[in-house]
């Protein structure tokens, strides 16, 4: 996978955009010689400017354990390119490889990665966006809800279907470029259609 | 809209699935005789079973003082069908209609409603799924990031489109049945696609 070449930084005031349409994520994370990634379902933006993200993160994960001793984490948008990849991340975690951590979880799903701004965080290849975040510490509903919150410090999104802060999907998107909506069951849904819309005022 | 006949109970462990693909919301809010309607993209699934939401609320919204007040909300899942509604209801707050706000913002964009278990709460008509909710306490994530927790108390889904605990998109389903994921400007994707993948280890 060659994307280096459509990979545009988004303006942080626009970040949110990338996540506003509920796409499920890939979560990266390093620490100490170590990385990792899972997948997550359940993230959503949380403001716009700073721009910040909400996840959650199982207490079980080894996503958890880098991202607490690291204070930071990407979130990749993946398409559909890379679904069964995706898939896979979601259903194994680290702790079950019974090779050495580090890199392993990569490497086992065949995902290539390349780094943004901060050189220890990767990145996936096939995915459509990129947001690197610093985890907002609030340890209350870390351990509560496992929900942890993050600023966003860079974007980034693959020009061929994110342009001028938008989304540009439409008919003729290849459809590996569309971003998942996991749904269960290893049934996705996949957006395949963009159309506008203008409020109506029924009584006015 | 007629669709008491195709409205079904979703069972409680499974109502994360209503949101785990990311469709953009209408909160729906009431108490001491008013109610209120607003969109909200920023939403998702905090945990299965009990089911939790997490939902954006900005201050400056009607439905904010009313979720303070009543300590409760539902999430309806609009679809395609009303989308310019969605969009008319996400653009203009129930402050800035000149008469008064009881029921009126309902009335403006033409959006009929029924009640599911709790007789305040207004289930809009034209969504596909609807969860009811009462409010988890947080005061700081509340003050500090507009952010809201609900455990969810009962669901419903349109047995069009959601049977046996999965979403049944397919080639087939009428779009104004799909479920609407705001970009931005007036730009929805529309989920029209469902797909299986498998998971793959590369090197295994």
């Amino acid at each position: 996978m060659r994307e280096s070449s459509t990979r545009q930084p988004v303006p942080l005031p626009k970040a949110y955009r990338l996540l506003n349409h509920g796409p499920t994520v890939l979560v990266t994370s390093a620490h100490g010689g170590r990385r990792n990634v899972m997948a997550a379902a359940w993230n959503m933006a949380l403001d716009f400017d700073p721009p910040k993200v909400a996840v959650v993160i199982d207490k079980s994960t080894v996503t958890r354990e880098l991202v607490e001793a690291s204070g930071k984490f990407a979130l990749n948008v993946p398409a559909r390119g890379i679904a069964s990849h995706v898939l896979a991340v979601g259903r194994m975690s680290a702790r079950e490889l019974d090779v050495n951590i580090h890199e392993n979880k990569f490497a086992a799903y065949g995902l290539q990665t390349f780094v943004g701004n901060d050189p220890e965080l990767p990145h996936v290849e096939g995915c459509v966006a990129w947001l690197e975040c610093k985890v907002i510490p609030e340890p209350h509903i870390e351990n509560t809800y496992d929900l942890f919150l993050g600023e966003v410090t860079a974007a980034w999104a693959d020009s061929r279907v994110f342009s001028n802060g938008h989304w540009t999907y439409d008919a003729n998107t290849p459809s590996e470029l569309q971003t998942l909506h996991y749904v269960a069951g290893g049934t996705f849904l996949a957006v395949a259609d963009s159309f506008e819309s203008h409020p109506t005022l029924i009584n006015s």
